[in-house]
């Protein structure tokens, strides 16, 4: 999607060879009316696809998977928690993914009253890095009997090698940007 | 707001006398066809106000928030993160937000980038219950220089007394649905 890899140049920040900042529009700041194009791009890369939910992962997943939803017939968004609160008294699936970035490891959690076993299920997020919490996601709707459609990330970092482990657990990918390599301060798209 | 009061009699649980569970269609599931409702109602509300962007707090006041940009010619939302990122390395406005739910306070954080002096800005969440994270909100407005136009609230428990701190404060609020009691599994509306 050359709009967003123009904007990743315009208003990302590449810090060492591992990350880039897009905090600007994706990550702390919404721009909305770009991530509603984002929702729309992620509507043709999975037209004629029967999707019953949207699932993504607390907190930068939300606003693009909701976007998203407006432009396939309002399906419900589910996100993932990273931390039963105190209501949750219920079943969950729970699957744990490790943050390269954060150093930290979440045990992902979805109320089991929310997947259904025949669910259609297509996974969104900001980000595709190593893989791991889209790998955590796919776990989830596995257990519960569900359908992974696909997998949909707005920024991939393709060399941490996310998507190989996604497509061979037999996950579609869609990347609207893939990095390449971040370098002295530049980010070089695939 | 009707519609959202019949959701919330129909969906919320009630849990002892202080907490309602929204979690199928606001907290955790989130019905987007709802939200953008929602987002609509908000506009009506705020309509004739001059709004330079939404303040939220993650995670779950940034679905509400960017439905309910939509609906104010897409302006931006940004959301205080609860915890700072390892990429967040900038100036910060911080304020402290205690969760009578959780038991735990948290210190919201806003990059500096993304407040500016003289910005006009609504405060957006899903709960009003005690006011602290409204409140926190407000003081980092208050901290950038900003003005606070409002704060809306989708449901407010008007019995935690939040909405009276929020207009001492000097601020408008608007909530959706005031709870006044929940009692023996029951809701009650004022």
């Amino acid at each position: 999607m050359k709009e967003l890899k123009d904007k990743i140049l315009k208003e990302g920040v590449a810090i060492g060879t591992q990350i880039v900042k897009v905090d600007h529009f994706l990550n702390h700041r919404l721009d909305i009316r770009f991530l509603d194009r984002i929702g729309a791009e992620f509507s043709k890369r999975f037209a004629g696809e029967e999707i019953d939910k949207i699932l993504t992962v607390e907190a930068s997943g939300i606003a693009v998977a909701s976007m998203a939803a407006t432009y396939f017939d309002y399906v419900p968004v589910v996100f993932a928690k990273k931390a039963a609160p105190s209501t949750m008294t219920e079943g969950f699936y729970e699957a744990e993914a490790r943050s390269f970035t954060k150093g930290t490891v979440s045990k992902f959690k979805v109320s089991q009253r929310f997947i259904s076993e025949g669910d259609r299920v297509l996974i969104i997020d900001d980000f595709l890095a190593h893989g791991e919490a889209s790998l955590a996601l796919v776990n989830i709707v596995r257990q519960a009997g569900g359908k992974v459609v696909g997998v949909g990330a707005v920024i991939e970092k393709g060399f941490q090698g996310g998507s190989d482990k996604l497509r061979d657990a037999g996950c579609r990918v869609e990347s609207l940007a893939i990095i390449d390599r971040i370098d002295d301060g530049q980010i070089y798209f695939r």
